[in-house]
């Protein structure tokens, strides 16, 4: 960057999987750090995100890798943020902006917020955006593209630190809102991790049946239950952490999908072809709207599309 | 055709949506047949397969599209299916192929059965393939590709016969499959009846919600939501049918998927992470086999990829 000064002198990027590698790659192409440093927990995945050329400074030690840097991104589990900022916390610059990337936020912000000193300015976020694919060969540019940031600011937050981190979403090519914390958790429960739990729990049945084999299942997956295995091929450990750390939304969601299903239900075996009607042409008009506001395309999908982002570019 | 005679001289489509249109695609790219006839219920359905230029003769009549016609492919709702078998019956010419894409087989076996004559070859099939699109506009030559087709023979069907269908199939580019009708229903049940239905039944809670506006569902849906919006967009009347058509076997399958679902719950309420952790794990291994097996590609989706097949070709 000769001609302008990055957004950051130096960004720290703790884990490096498919988000940590996919800002690596954003900010990068964008120019946004003097100098990125990265570090993770295991030396293999280390070592290959130096092979992969995915930032300048590889530092075995968080604590070491935070160091005087203006911008730390965590990108691991939400059950391990706790621990790496306990870690990291003493660490930290002063002026520093802190935020992470996971996928729950008032656990982030419970188990986070105690270990940030004074002038640290703490702002959670979540990037609306991924695959079900993890590590750091999975990331790319342009993950970030036409998605959705959320960042949740405590209160009293810096107004100046806010608009800093919201510069650099959108220099990644994210639209970025705001919210309280407890809000995300609700709206994403409903977005996306009831939507995975119901994956999860199909496919799990669909394994568990003695009546209908699996080979059956897998040869005739194209005819809906194939949609369903993307999602439940994503990630257990990060899964697993969301579903502890969401608990109370996550069941209210669950129980109003219940509620639901035993209404359809009810319908089914009462033959209430006109009940099934209304259900199944009422929600044809949410994916007109997701299509609508860009977050779908509107061509069917027969799982053969070739391979769409190269990882790695 | 000039050198080689057609597999079928006049085959009868009646029926021209989704997938009526695209084996009259595949029929005309493959040269299967001498002259293809086409009936619709709506003269506005009509008029639309003769402006795309499906067919060679179109007919209002279904009983005047069948006669004569050596193969005869309905591919209509299941619910349907009874009153049109009623009114063609006494005009399909002996020797005839007479066959079916619907989604329930024992509904069609019980509706249609009794309407075929004697010397007219019953045998009812469903192509495992389809998209969330319907209409005359919305087939295209590559349906079929890959995907499989299941025949369910009755007790005394013709062999020859049965091998012709297969044929037919075969030169669609479909792999041919036979199982019996209320296997069938249960195998499709579980991989494509339930998907189906949970979907509508998310995308209904979603819509449903006070503390989540729809605003926020549709910009955020890309976390895992999206995935659902596709099925649920499927056509209400042909979904409909197929819950009242394959009631016993989809209740089975709710059965068992509620099952599952609570006692998932209560890992979550009771924080069981091991459990949910081994959940996670075990569903990941069936995507793998299905990416194996060539029913869907290992690119991650991202709902922006191109248009791929271009309907109508
Ligand atoms: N995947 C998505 O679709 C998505 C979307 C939005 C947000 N998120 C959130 O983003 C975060 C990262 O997700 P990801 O998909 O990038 O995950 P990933 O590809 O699995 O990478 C996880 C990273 O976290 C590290 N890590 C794992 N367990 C750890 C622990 N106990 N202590 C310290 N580091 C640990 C891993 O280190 P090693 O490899 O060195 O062990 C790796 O660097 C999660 O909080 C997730 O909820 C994910
Ligand atoms: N879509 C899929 O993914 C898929 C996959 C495999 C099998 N199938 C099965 O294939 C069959 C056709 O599905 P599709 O997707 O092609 O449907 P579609 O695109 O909606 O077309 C339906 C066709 O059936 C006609 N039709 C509708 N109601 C009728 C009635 N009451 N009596 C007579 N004709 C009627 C329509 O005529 P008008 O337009 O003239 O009214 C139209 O020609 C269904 O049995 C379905 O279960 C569908």
């Amino acid at each position: 960057m000769p001609d302008t000064k990055p957004m950051f002198e130096r960004v720290a990027l703790i884990g490096i999987g498919l988000i940590g590698s996919s800002l690596a790659h954003a900010i990068r192409r964008q120019g946004l750090a003097g100098e990125i440093v990265i570090s993770t927990r295991s030396s293999e995945t280390l070592k290959r995100a130096e092979e992969l050329g995915l930032g300048d400074r590889f530092e075995p030690d968080p604590a070491r890798a935070v160091e005087d840097a203006d911008l730390v991104v965590l990108s691991i589990p939400v059950g391990a943020c706790g621990a790496v900022a306990e870690r990291i916390g003493p660490h930290l610059k002063t002026g520093a902006i802190l935020t992470d990337a996971g996928s729950t936020k008032a656990s982030v912000v419970r188990d986070v917020a105690p270990h940030v000193p004074e002038g640290v300015h703490f702002i959670p976020g979540h990037p609306i955006a991924g695959t079900e694919q993890s590590g750091p060969d999975a990331g790319f540019t342009s993950l970030f593209e036409g998605r959705w940031a959320i960042l949740t600011p405590l209160p009293g937050t810096d107004p100046a630190a806010l608009e800093k981190l919201t510069a650099f979403w959108t220099a990644c090519g994210s639209k970025v809102d705001t919210m309280d914390p407890a809000h995300h958790d609700r709206v994403l429960a409903i977005v996306s991790h009831l939507p995975h739990i119901i994956a999860y729990n199909i496919v799990g049945t669909a394994d568990d049946l003695e009546t209908v084999s699996k080979s059956e299942v897998i040869k005739y997956s194209a005819s809906g239950f194939r949609d369903f295995t993307r999602l439940a091929a994503s990630d257990p450990t990060m899964w697993r952490d969301v579903c502890l750390a969401n608990r109370e939304a996550i069941l209210e969601m669950l129980g109003r999908f219940s509620e639901d299903l035993a209404a359809l239900q009810r319908s089914i075996r009462w033959g209430d072809g006109d009940a099934l009607f209304d259900l199944f042409t009422r929600t044809r008009a949410i994916r007109r709207s997701i299509i609508e506001a860009g977050q779908e395309v509107d061509a069917p999908d027969f799982g053969r599309h070739p391979e769409i982002a190269k990882p790695g570019e």
